[in-house]
C-alpha cells in the first residue's frame, strides 16, 4: 500500500473542505478512489461511520435546501456533473452570509467534499446525464436532525433554475 | 432512525452473501441505500473499514479474473447493469468447484453483495451504459494480497465474451 499525497483545500465557508481524489485508468474502465481511513478529512469518522448511500439527481432537477444539525457528510460524484450551492448563516461563523457555488464530477471536478453541520446546501444535475452523489456520513440518516427550506426560499440568496 | 428489515440470502458459494437494499423515491431522483453499521454483513468491518472506491466498467468490457487473499469486499452497483461470475476452488470449501453467475444493478438487482477472500471473481458491463461498482472493503487496496488470472484462463470454466 502506498500512502496518498492528499491535497486538501479549504473552501470559502468554514468547515467546507475539498480533498483531491485519484482516478486510475485500467483496462475495461477506470478505478475511482473515494475514501481511506487516513484521509485528513476523517476526524469526524474516528468512531466509525454512520451511513453510506447514494442520491441520484435527474438531469436538470434541483434538490434544495437542506442542512443537518449534527451530521457531517463526505460527497463524491462518480457519475454525471453536479452543481452545488452552499450558504452559511451560522451565528458567529467567520463566514456568516457567505454563499459558495461549485461543481463535482468527472473528470476535472472529481474530489471529496466535506460538508459540515449547519451549513445550507442544495444541488442540481447539469448536462443530460443523471448525477450520482455518494455520501459517506458520520451518522445514520435521521429526519429529526435534518432541516429543509423550499428551493425558492427568500432566506437564501440563490435562484435555482430547473431545466430539461 | 428506523431499523431496516434486512433480507439476507446465502448465495451458492460459501461466504458469498446478498443483502437487500432499499431504493427510496424522492422528488428530483431516488435515494439508494448502501450500508449502515447494523448490516448483518458487517462482522468483517467491526474494526473499521479499509477503503471505499468505485470501479467503472465500460459497456461490453470484462474485468476478470481476480481474487483477494485477505480482503472482504461489499459491492453495490448504483449505475448500469453488471454481470458477475464467481468460482470457488478453495481447498476444503463445501462449495469447491462451484461456479455462480449473477447480476447487480437497478432496479431489480439493486443489492449488496459480500465477496469473501479467496473466491475468484470477474465481471462484465451489460447493455449500453457503463456499470459503476461501489466497493466497500475491509482493508485498503494492496496489490500484494491480490491474485489475477487472464480472462480466458483454462483454470476457470467460464467463457467471457467481450461485446460492444
Amino acid at each position: 500500500m502506498t500512502a496518498d499525497n492528499y491535497i486538501v483545500q479549504e473552501m470559502p465557508i468554514v468547515g467546507l473542505i475539498l480533498q483531491s481524489l485519484c482516478t486510475i485508468p485500467t483496462e475495461g474502465g477506470p478505478v475511482l478512489r473515494m475514501l481511506r481511513p487516513d484521509t485528513p478529512l476523517l476526524p469526524d469518522f474516528s468512531q466509525g461511520f454512520g451511513e453510506l448511500y447514494f442520491s441520484e439527481v435527474l438531469p436538470g432537477k434541483v434538490k434544495a435546501w437542506k442542512r443537518h444539525r449534527r451530521q457531517t457528510q463526505l460527497f463524491a460524484v462518480p457519475c454525471g456533473l453536479l452543481e452545488l450551492v452552499f450558504f452559511d448563516n451560522r451565528p458567529g461563523s467567520a463566514t456568516d452570509q457567505v454563499l459558495f457555488h461549485t461543481l463535482l464530477g468527472r473528470p476535472e471536478h472529481y474530489a471529496l467534499l466535506r460538508i459540515p453541520p449547519m451549513v445550507w446546501y442544495g444541488f442540481r444535475a447539469r448536462g443530460d446525464q443523471p448525477a450520482l452523489i455518494c455520501n459517506f456520513a458520520d451518522m445514520p440518516h435521521d429526519p429529526a436532525e435534518c432541516e429543509r427550506l423550499p428551493a425558492d426560499s427568500p432566506a437564501i440568496p440563490w435562484l435555482w433554475k430547473e431545466q430539461r
